[in-house]
């Protein structure tokens, strides 16, 4: 073999590797696409390979199992998730206002139809909670990530002296996760308005939470309940 | 055909009918099960024929399609939910004491493990609420069933002057709800107490929704309210 042939192979493999990669990125998008609409059982390598025009031998080569492909559909999910609420949310002030935000993202996540449908992650949760295996781990530790997300900020405002130091982060967490539950369940009932009226409850709750050296009115001047209020109120 | 005959054989027909419904409501059973735990979409005729130790072809005497079955499934845990939580709430006094029922009854019907697992109604809820057909129609139903419930309770709460009128009762409904939702997660992510946190927070909220007639202690006098309270502070 001539070290001109040798090259050309190894391009060949790279090109191929790549090709391979993107495939599979196609795949998985359109996995999600499905999964987030009807839930994970609706997923199928059948019904994938019918709406991606690819052969059942071709999926199959990425991958093996159904599981391997729910896997690979809930981690993506997983990754959406923390791009729009917890990532954008660590750009911000730490403590009460990650905290605003973390809960305004995951509603702003709902309005701009992030996903499909509402399975990632609440109907996801519940329905596959409580099972074993590498998916149900997933959907659990995209639910961990996103309370201890909440929990830390709670932590944090409460180091900063923001939001009083006898509450319990975890039930913060908790409660403001309800709120935004309970907005979610309405809006999908067709409550018109729900999520705003989820937005208003959270920042009722964080008011209630101001420490007396942060009296509660003081709140309106934290950087993101302006921009809301700006936009309420306009 | 002598008249003993076709009354021998009505007789029978009457038999064969009896045990079609048993056979019915026993399959039923299997496939509510099953879908608590692991959702609609885990239910297949042959896994229930199999669990059963019936015939795929005996099944389908009973369920022509995956459809009617899940449908169904769908009526039974309807109806479950109806008894466990709906029910014996409106047994109790109106108003102010069938909102805490509903909720108190809601947070039972976790603790006693009603159902095998969360899918009933919460991910079948957010799974199934946006898509067409019979069986979403059904989901759709039950989650209004509920939040109704709640909506109608606080109406009567604010006709019996036991909570404020310029509350909005649909959003009482919805804050309530949530709560409930919020304290589910955090028992589902293993919080120890969190649905006893979650009758806290709808007592808090009760609560503040009182009435001026009504000082917001006086609460602890009803009836419900007493029971959780000697249960507590036992």
């Amino acid at each position: 073999m001539t070290h001109f042939m040798r090259k050309r192979r190894s391009r060949d493999n790279r090109k191929q590797f790549l090709k391979g990669t993107k495939t599979r990125a196609v795949i998985v998008a359109q996995a999600l696409e499905i999964a987030a609409a009807e839930g994970l059982a609706a997923l199928t390598i059948g019904r994938l390979a019918k709406e991606l025009k690819m052969s059942k031998s071709g999926l199959f080569a990425h991958f093996r199992s159904k599981e391997a492909l729910e896997l690979a559909t809930v981690e993506l999910a997983r990754t959406v998730f923390a791009n729009h609420i917890l990532v954008p949310a660590e750009r911000g002030q730490p403590g009460l206002e990650k905290l605003w935000n973390l809960c305004d993202f995951w509603l702003q996540h709902i309005e701009d139809h992030v996903f499909r449908g509402a399975y990632f992650f609440a109907g996801a949760f519940f329905e596959r909670g409580r099972q074993r295996g590498a998916v149900a781990r997933q959907i659990k530790a995209a639910a961990r990530d996103w309370l201890e997300a909440l929990e830390q900020a709670a932590k944090e405002a409460q180091k900063r002296k923001e939001i009083n130091r006898d509450v319990y982060a975890d039930e913060t967490a908790t409660e403001l996760n309800g709120l935004l539950q309970g907005g979610y369940w309405a809006h999908l009932m067709g409550q018109w308005g729900a999520l705003d009226w989820a937005r208003e409850k959270v920042l009722e709750r964080l008011e209630a939470l101001a420490t007396d050296e942060v009296p509660s009115t003081s709140f309106k001047s934290v950087k993101a309940f302006q921009k809301y209020l700006r936009w309420k109120y306009a």
